[in-house]
């Protein structure tokens, strides 16, 4: 806790100062519009940007996580809601806190549990994928609100404040920087002040609809925004434990998988290490910040952390200094912010959903392992068909399936003896000598219960292409480790050569491997014997043979 | 289609007829008691034992499985339909077919796309574990049935007969066998015998039941069984097909897992090749077939085909003889089936059940590998907490969380020369010279998306401890593949190393790895070279040195 209060050293100050007020700038706009996303009033994504930020920094450990609402939890949250209440209802809100308890506890039981491991079960290009999805979905879903009107309908006024508002994001994304730089500002000052466009944007847009009176005519707005802090909520529905229980695991694991993807970046950058455990602690209490404060789901998004990076956060204090002036800003009159436009929120939406996208994965793997490539695509597909959840367990099932679609087939080579040394080698790569009635053969992966039949039929294919064995030799150089299942395996699979009158041999079991197996029954079940080298083999059976 | 039809022998046809008849006589009970399991009346058992049977002979290709009811996937078709239909009403018979039609459309599809490298998700230790709570589940369940009321009630005849045939069939299964040899009987046909114990004890509970007129005092019997063949069914319910078919995927998969297990153990005794794919397709049309007769999904069990292989069966004739012979009980007169007690029956299932259990796996497991003991225990404790289809899905997570959790921590050794030669080995085994400014490293697992990070850390450590290093040379002669998530992350690697300075080579890629890097950007971007072994690397960046 507040680890890294102890090493603060002054001249972080100013970087955490600004790097604070910069985020605090970006999440106003970015905070109101994922509430909407997540079906909740505006006012819950400041929340959601108070009391989450100051409990991160008193438990997470990276120094430029910038934890808040984030889009594809937002669609998640509304994906697991839609059918459980209606929208802007009371048992809504209630629910939307409680799926943030329970991520919340989900995460801290994980942190806890030493499961930070968990992290590892996305591959990069099924995580891509996933983004990818979520965000033409969330994007797709802002359209209606971006026109002012269901579609296939829009309505006018709406539709050029929200196209205008599109132009000049796209613009300042494109552009922004280059503008700054060329108005004499550093470049990465540039970089920032392009960042909070949308701000300027939101300001722009309230200034406009407030002198036009546009919301007379139809322009959807905000409207009253309730001054003062949040008030303590602890409100649940004892009914919807069960029903939200799914959607809590699979929000707790998105939020660590998002937050740690970006995290894991930054922290390179920096040299830092980044401890898993107490990230997902301090996400953990993050959340269950957010369920006090009424709010819903958070995580860190690595667009506003590489912001707080950038604009110079050097420790935790600069998350305090953002939701300090947040917390201000609500003491403060909010009735300024009543009549911006929704159709423009929708716009900064859709900018940022967007920015996420990139093809280099995509197009990476699919010159590189086409497997990976259609992993990516099929996740995309899944979360646009079947929706955001099922999107997620689909993209486990295709990150873990992959892998175990590679590892069921593994390589086995025969081997032979390069003559007159002690080297053996694939046969069908080099000259080697074989003797008849030994067969060698390497397998080259770990055992394990995903490649235990396909190692067996492997061995039995060899021994049918080479009839006169009599001792078979498994050379275990490339085996890393032999789960349970595999034990079994090699257990039946000595049994029945020995049923046939053959033995089994071992040779070169790697340390580790070895050691697990002396608790077992193999060595001495094994019909035949366990070398050293492949070369202690050949010479023991050459010597049986005479 | 009927392969086994063309290499037909003669010779083959006793043992065909035998076994066909046995296990006809072993379906009767067990097709009726899970039907009851699965919320069905007793006949819809026996209706699942005859076009099913045909249809696999059709296109299966074991020559010993014996598809019919199991009792598992009975246990799973009750806790999928009991939120969707009243046992005993029509919908629930509808959806029960339904069910059938799914899981077999989804076995099907499975084979023909051949995916049947999905049998390798389940662990051994974790099958086990589901076995183990599917079973606890299920003997739980018939207790009260035993018993002759709710729990903790019980009617007194109801039990007598209950626990009367329970007695009995444990003395049968666990003395049956040596008691028929010593009457004289072979070792074989006494096993047989032994087997055959449960409808010896149906016939006498009939005559006990009818003799006594015990239905009249309470004892529940199953009642008019309808003579005659099914009618075809084709009856669906369009509103539950969404709702169906996640049990439906889930119950495809189990009764793809539960037949492989023990169609593998089979074809090896006998020297067949299973052909995995063409098993799925078997499987699948006999599940079609179930739902065309209105019954329920089947799948082969492991104790019936034990005994339709140990009876003689030679080939799937055996398969349609009995289905011919349940027929033909079908067509003759059924009247004197009404008094079966249904005590009795669940004497069957819970000696049934209770002797699937064995402890040798966990024992083993305990002793060998800790974590997949206790992935063993979490699978059955998931099933007996949170019910079947969480059951599946655990043990599903559990196997792949306990294959990514272990190559989530890679090995990684670092080399060093043993004097006077060309082979480099760990320093921490071995007696070996090292050269200051160059870090070999050897990192012993394939590098995927689950180690991506570990290896990365453990690099950065290892060259914490070697501060003077330039070169930093990864040894891959472990490395059997590099999918695109770790591909991503040697390029993250190499442009870290990079800006620090560093160079970074590799060593002994095998071939299938060189020829996927070559697609890819890291050839050309790696700040140093490729190396064929790890001498080369030795001798080069030696002479870099002078």
């Amino acid at each position: 806790m507040l680890v890294w209060l102890k090493g603060y050293r002054r001249s972080w100050l100013a970087g955490d100062l600004a790097a604070g007020a910069v985020v605090a700038m970006m999440m106003v706009p970015q905070g109101m519009a994922y509430a909407l996303v997540a079906g909740l009033p505006p006012v819950a994504g400041i929340y959601a940007s108070i009391l989450p930020l100051l409990l991160y920094a008193l438990f997470g450990t990276s120094s430029s996580q910038s934890v808040g609402p984030m889009a594809i939890i937002s669609l998640m949250t509304a994906s697991a809601l839609a059918p459980l209440a209606a929208p802007g209802s009371s048992l809504y809100l209630t629910l939307a806190g409680q799926l943030a308890l329970m991520s919340g506890a989900v995460l801290l039981a994980c942190g806890l549990l030493r499961l930070g491991f968990l992290a590892n079960f996305f591959s990069k290009p099924v995580m891509n994928g996933f983004t990818l999805g979520s965000s033409i979905l969330i994007a797709w879903d802002q359209l209606g609100t971006l026109l002012g009107a269901e579609l296939p309908h829009w309505h006018g006024p709406s539709a050029a404040l929200g196209l205008g508002a599109l132009a000049l994001l796209v613009l300042a994304r494109r552009h922004g920087a280059a503008l700054l730089r060329r108005c004499g500002l550093a470049a990465g000052a540039a970089d920032i002040g392009a960042r909070l466009a949308p701000m300027l944007l939101v300001i722009g847009a309230i200034v406009v609809v407030w002198a036009l009176d546009l919301d007379r005519i139809g322009v959807r707005v905000i409207g009253q925004v309730p001054a003062g802090l949040p008030h303590l909520n602890l409100a649940v529905s004892n009914a919807h434990w069960q029903q939200l229980l799914k959607p809590a695991l699979l929000i707790g694991f998105m939020c660590f998988l998002l937050s740690m993807s970006g995290a894991q970046a930054l922290a390179a950058k920096k040299g830092e290490k980044l401890l898993t455990n107490a990230e997902l602690v301090g996400l953990g209490a993050a959340n269950i910040g957010s369920f006090l404060s009424g709010a819903f789901p958070v995580t860190a998004s690595l667009s506003r952390s590489a912001v707080n990076f950038s604009a110079g956060a050097n420790s935790q204090l600069a998350g305090i200094v953002t939701a300090l002036l947040l917390g201000a800003a609500l003491v403060l009159p909010t009735g300024w912010l009543a009549p911006l436009p929704l159709p423009v929120l929708a716009a900064t939406i859709i900018v940022a959903v967007l920015g996420m996208l990139e093809t280099a994965t995509l197009r990476t793997a699919w010159r590189y392992d086409r497997a990976d490539a259609l992993a990516l695509l099929a996740t995309a597909g899944g979360v646009l068909l079947l929706g955001v959840e099922a999107g997620v367990v689909a993209g486990l099932l295709l990150s873990l399936g992959t892998m175990i679609w590679r590892e069921s087939r593994p390589h086995i080579a025969v081997l032979g003896r390069i003559a007159g040394t002690e080297h053996f080698r694939n046969v069908e790569r080099y000259e080697t000598e074989t003797r008849s009635g030994v067969l060698l053969l390497r397998v080259d992966a770990g055992l394990f219960f995903g490649n235990v039949e396909a190692v067996n039929a492997s061995v039995e294919e060899a021994l049918a292409l080479h009839p006169g064995t009599r001792d078979l030799v498994l050379v275990l150089s490339a085996v890393n480790a032999i789960d349970t299942s595999a034990l079994f395996g090699l257990l039946d699979l000595n049994a029945e050569l020995a049923r046939r009158g053959l033995r089994l041999h071992l040779a070169e079991v790697k340390g580790p491997v070895m050691d697990r197996l002396k608790q077992s029954a193999l060595p001495d079940k094994l019909s035949g014997k366990i070398f050293l080298s492949t070369a202690n083999a050949w010479t023991a059976l050459s010597y049986q043979d005479e």
